[in-house]
């Protein structure tokens, strides 16, 4: 099973290190992580997606908040959350009937089309991790170049009326 | 100055650990971080944001060299590339003048709103850091309830002929 946690932590030196750290010596399998800035300058939110029953789930969460830097944890995954992921990808695209099927993939899956290189596109989507997957299948053909993901990020809703969101 | 660093890894248990352990024992100030998956199932690829002159990001660039698990260090910043950021936030919107003003500033932004709730709206950004961080000193005096970013992620453009970065 697939878990994601979202931890507030103190915006301080080695706080990153202890917490990689204290997954990496109890082995659990951390699937993505994300690091940001929050709207606090002395708090950053990590987003771990964490793969294991609801045991795994439970310790990761429990150690996580016994260390001192860390100042809240919760886990979005077991609520009704958006949960997204970001991907810049470079794809071959000479000019011609190629390139024009890629500005097609692009179309049907709300991408961007960042830079147009002499043989090559490098395309900006983001969405659902099963949306940016699906995206990296329909260009494979065509050869990719190079790809860089973000981890997850999520956020619980907050007394939803209606629902705008993969569209 | 603002260095960003793109490292290739292997996708094995405690490689973050070691390397954020190696960053906080030397002291260097890692602004933002995104760990993600590659084209290939057994790579994962980090970008670091790394704050401080040339001599701290050479030294974090030949310390990441060394780690064996590492497999390539680019220095992405240095070279034409587009870099990307992710956002998820909860603006507090009640209906009426207010609500309305801030689907304005989406569309002015190139946002998109993905939840639409009682008393708020979850809205999803993407773009480069400063844009990101204008959207949210433009919807500040709404009220933020929530936010999560990714780290920053960035590719080399490859033989530009033309830009379509930040419409």
């Amino acid at each position: 099973m697939r878990h994601v946690l979202s931890a507030l932590v103190q915006n301080v030196p080695g706080v990153l290190s202890h917490i990689s750290g204290m997954l990496a010596s109890r082995g659990y399998n951390i699937h993505s992580l994300a690091v940001g800035e929050t709207e606090t300058a002395q708090l950053s939110r990590m987003t771990f997606v964490v793969m294991g029953d609801q045991s795994v789930r439970d310790q990761v969460r429990k150690q996580l908040e016994k260390i001192v830097t860390v100042v809240e944890v919760e886990e979005v995954s077991s609520q009704d959350c958006v949960e997204r992921d970001l991907m810049l990808i470079r794809v071959k695209a000479a000019p011609g009937a190629e390139r024009s099927q890629i500005f097609e993939l692009v179309d049907v899956f709300r991408a961007k089309v960042v830079d147009v290189g002499l043989e090559e596109l490098m395309i900006e989507i983001s969405g659902q991790e099963s949306k940016v997957e699906a995206f990296i299948e329909a260009v494979r053909p065509y050869g990719i170049i190079q790809l860089v993901r973000t981890g997850r990020i999520a956020l619980v809703r907050g007394g939803t009326i209606s629902d705008e969101d993969e569209e």
